[in-house]
């Protein structure tokens, strides 16, 4: 067969082959960003299947509108007004499946080959497999303790300018992989340099939901004049993964291609769990859910920064995330952590290396260790084994 | 925003916004190309989910493979073996959100602009909406009622040689929108034309289900010598729709490519469905459910049958399909049926009009009724509405 020019620009996730190695139980894995089996409303989700199934099975079996059933956007919209200060109408949200799904979509209806991409680096590589099937070029933007370097992220527009720059994409609450927040004031900077460049913003605020330190970190769509900000979130995180349902907000324009591009792609989403998650959210069983949940992971994030504290050797540093599932290591320079990981997975560990993050090629010293998904009583154990394979590499 | 060229060849579905004017209950809608309802096998659902959720919780809510769950996959492979006398292997197939999404990432996969892709006139039209996205062009291939006329279909291709030709898009089996079938002669053919050239089929059997007539319609798959046929089914007609649940199978190559694009696109497939779903045709009652829908369609179809030769006016035809959803017909060449929708809102009936499942612009006198979410007694009375609008147009 011959295959589209595309084809050559996605990959097999490295991480998801790599993944694959720590299937041993015996294996302490830090590596997946999965949330952890606890947090899922098993009998929440019982309940409510039968009353869905009793007031709405005809609606919940069948083929549904693209932009997704109107009680959930209603409820989500009542929802992100009170907890994330987002206003937004019914023309202005669309239900999609997964938060990935919208990155998959934005790409698609932003992005002509060659085109620019703004990302932090590193970010997501989820959003990286979404992105590169529509074969951009990436500007990535080095980030600190404060996230994104707007000052950098400047810099590097003048000296594309004229350049087609289609979208900034930014995870600003306890980001994927690196756990650190945007502050407020490059914030606004992001914001300003936004509209002064005429180049929206693709917010992901997949993690925000799960905040230990109680801080009041407001979205960037928040603070959004002039629907520059196409914002996206998911109930992968509070409800289940396993049921695929994210959404995005946006301005009208926007949300209309979306829809048009969703429809080509899948028709509608899973209609069946959009019914539960409406009752999740409307009967307020969300807000219970969470706070146990930022509980559970607080609990894991403090196991792991005390682990990574004690036995970690000097020369590591690492973020200390309010919130999410992860935290990000830098390792003394000579450590590659790609080369380590057959190691790791030799003393019954398992991570992923930073490099895999950065598109531009940084991050070899660097590793996503993921708190949401071990007991525990494993954790500790879990970093010694880490940090032993590392100091032998010192 | 700036906008990718591939917006401009996809567009708000006219079906769809047509269908949003057919939502008052007095309006009888052949429109739609939906189950019934009552083909939902609801008390089974119910009984299955407090199955899952007790044995599988902590994988059915959680990200999961993204070629599906291999019971799912097994019990899929060992099904189509007995009933479509496919053969294929773990690595042959893959779990998607629908077989919408199949239509989605093959073309993702093998299209560049500019590229063709040959399909039938009339087609899908989700296919179209699908495909548009990646920028082809098309080559329609006239239908008799023999299905696709492949000596046409050979012509087309030879005036073509040397032009990237990606695929050749069929639905062999009670096609959408017109119900009729591929004639074995013909599906030898399109075989050998497309192992000549070298140009792969995407085989969508959505329907071959609904089989009415007891006659033994092979895929193309179960002839496939080469691995040359991409073949893709959905659980859509004889489970749930809302579920979205479909899948492909090919060979190894084009399925783990269809994979690495379906991870950028949504990760995986809803988890809690692809459980329900395997315990649905393990169990064994999807064959018993298939029994029942086909009595209830077989049924369905005959009333309209019946009523279009009692009431519909002479220099009508209309196809006989031995199975699927739909009834085509043609009206005298003077007849727009684009034009006539409105006096057909007005007359309280619907129906799709044929032009838009044409990419050659033709089908301007045709129309697409279904049959199969249409109560009994409420089908002759439709068609009634309708032969009385054609008439005062003759």
């Amino acid at each position: 067969m011959k295959y589209a020019d595309r084809v050559n620009s996605i990959k097999v996730s490295e991480i998801r082959e790599l993944l694959k190695l720590t299937e041993d139980p015996e294996i302490i894995s830090f590596g997946g960003g999965m949330p952890s089996p606890s947090s899922f409303p098993v009998k929440f989700i019982e309940k409510s299947v039968k009353k869905v199934l009793k007031k709405h099975a005809s609606q919940a079996l069948q083929y549904g509108p693209t932009e997704g059933i109107t009680p959930l956007r209603q409820t989500l919209i009542k929802r992100m007004k009170r907890t994330r200060k987002i206003e937004c109408n019914l023309d202005q949200l669309i239900i999609t499946t997964g938060s990935q799904q919208v990155l998959d979509l934005t790409s698609k209806i932003l992005v002509n080959p060659e085109d620019y991409i703004v990302v932090e680096s590193p970010t997501y590589v989820g959003a990286l497999s979404a992105f590169n099937a529509y074969q951009p070029n990436y500007i990535p933007i080095q980030m600190d303790e404060n996230g994104m370097k707007t000052e950098l992220l400047e810099q590097k527009i003048k000296e594309n300018i004229g350049k087609p720059i289609k979208f900034i994409y930014a995870i600003p609450t306890f980001q994927n992989p690196t756990g650190v927040s945007l502050s407020l004031e490059r914030k606004k900077h992001l914001l300003e340099i936004s509209e002064t460049y005429d180049i929206p913003i693709l917010e992901d605020e997949a993690y925000s939901e799960l905040n230990y330190s109680g801080k009041n970190l407001p979205p960037l769509k928040s603070m959004d004049k002039n629907g520059l900000v196409i914002y996206t979130h998911t109930l992968s995180k509070v409800l289940s993964p396993g049921f695929r349902l994210g959404w995005a907000v946006g301005n009208e324009e926007v949300i209309r291609k979306l829809a048009i591009a969703k429809q080509g792609a899948d028709l509608c989403t899973n209609m069946f769990v959009q019914f539960i998650a409406e009752n999740y959210i409307e009967s307020g069983l969300i807000e219970k859910q969470i706070v146990k949940i930022k509980k559970m992971y607080k609990k894991k994030r403090d196991i792991m920064l005390k682990a990574l504290e004690k036995h970690f050797p000097e020369g590591s540093t690492w973020t200390k995330p309010g919130g999410g599932m992860f935290i990000w290591v830098t390792l003394p320079e000579k450590i590659d952590t790609k080369e380590m990981f057959m190691d790791a997975i030799k003393a019954k560990v398992a991570y992923v290396h930073g490099a895999s993050f950065c598109p531009d090629g940084s991050g070899r010293n660097t590793m996503r260790l993921n708190f949401s998904n071990t007991d525990d009583n494993r954790i500790e154990e879990g970093i010694k084994r880490l940090a032993k394979i590392i100091k032998q590499r010192m």
